[in-house]
């Protein structure tokens, strides 16, 4: 199975209404953030003609339920001349789950800068995150494999949350390609973008997903695509938190293709709090 | 007149709905961006009681008419034990110029971290944007000051845009003071964070608003709160662009008080193409 190729497999329900599905296999206690968001631009992009996503922003406002099927409702904001935009609700149990604003341009050419790539370990001398958990002697045997491989440049050792700088770089591309369509291969970027990026707000703290009584949650998550890439290649996910305060940590993200283009960045605020 | 506290009066039409308008003075061609990003904040906050804005997400979609009033419907989206998703659309001549999507949350206490205040000059030491331009000989006898002080860190020749690298500060803060209230001084913030943050992507380019043929417009603008600030006190804007792109240009702002605090986040992409 192609979980990202099969997520997007959107059922049509009626005019700019559609249903999407959890696989199955994936029946953890909530749907990850970032399927419910490759999802509801898939939902969008079924009502855009020739144009391509240059941006979007989400909340996340209740957890998924991966049992039931969600339903996306497709507003038709506007269709210009150059941009399209579109906003969408995700709903499950008669409630939004998720909303997501996105626009869509005419592919034109224009001005053209971007910021370096930053000097990194090549991916291919790196351990995945399920190799350094097996390395760690953790028990994976009920764990799913994600779609997307994560490929750490620092790796820490596994089980001891260390007090370090609120940057992190990861290498991550798609396991199985989702084909050359430029759509689908945003949605797969934006299913791996929502997997590491809260993380780096917590690294200045000392706790990780492992340490006890805390609640770490999604709250919203933005991005936007700079040019078109292949997401079953390696990209570069450099990540840093400028901020935590108030129970939230800020973060963003640039991502880079292995040429060193920047084909995307990110923002994510997150709730990181003990319980 | 303190047009900023004008502009945030809002008149109550229904449950949740409301209407702005634009200063009779303010009577340009279209409405200034952060005016609607002010009053759709406004407007979301007057459905929410004991909790505070952390961030919104918002697109511009249609040129506003500073002539008509705007109407703002807000959508209840969720009310949490500790959070409350609000969605804002800002409608003229029957049609959404703007929506928006905000969070608030009851306020609470947890990790803390930030990225440094830079190196800058004293605000005292600089010129505003109206004593640059008279310093320059530019007429400015037709034209109505911001409510908001803007003083450029490094101020360009008038006229002659530089090539310059893609990062740029300045100091700011609102004229007249909007009072102690935190959802006013967010709402003024937010006003002031539309006014400079699209040039940075424009500087490496060596063009600016005066060069001819050229289409500039912010498509989308997003914001994070981290801390309560007044401002009415000198905030220094650290922007930088990492990317432009396919006829946009990326952009995203730190905001620190003049303590040294880091009390909002910002990113905007902006139209920045040749006619």
């Amino acid at each position: 199975m192609n979980e990202l190729v099969s997520i997007l497999k959107l059922e049509d329900v009626e005019l700019d209404i559609f249903r999407g599905f959890t696989p199955p296999e994936r029946d953890g206690r909530r749907i990850y953030g970032g399927q419910v968001v490759a999802q509801s631009l898939a939902a969008a992009y079924r009502t855009v003609e020739g144009r391509v996503c240059h941006s979007l922003h989400s909340y996340f406002i209740r957890p998924g339920d991966p049992k039931i099927p969600i339903l996306f409702k497709v507003e038709r904001v506007r269709d210009g001349g150059s941009f399209s935009v579109r906003r969408v609700v995700a709903i499950q149990h008669g409630q939004q789950i998720f909303n997501l604003a996105a626009s869509f341009q005419v592919p034109e050419t224009g001005f053209e800068h971007q910021i370096d790539l930053p000097d990194a370990p090549d991916p291919e001398t790196l351990l995945n995150e399920e190799q350094l958990r097996e390395k760690a002697g953790v028990d994976q045997s009920d764990r799913l494999p994600w779609p997307v491989e994560v490929r750490p440049t620092d790796p820490q050792p596994w089980g001891v949350a260390q007090k370090l700088p609120p940057t992190d770089m990861v290498w991550f591309r798609a396991r199985q390609s989702v084909g050359e369509d430029v759509a689908a291969n945003q949605c797969a970027l934006a299913y791996g973008t929502d997997m590491t990026l809260l993380d780096t707000s917590l690294r200045p703290h000392g706790v990780d997903w492992n340490s006890g009584r805390l609640q770490v949650a999604s709250l919203d998550h933005a991005l936007w695509f700079h040019h078109p890439s292949d997401f079953s290649t390696w990209h570069l996910y450099v990540q840093d938190s400028p901020s935590a305060s108030g129970g939230r940590g800020f973060n963003r993200g640039s991502i880079f293709d292995a040429s060193g283009r920047l084909v995307a960045s990110a923002t994510q605020e997150a709730l990181i709090r003990y319980r």
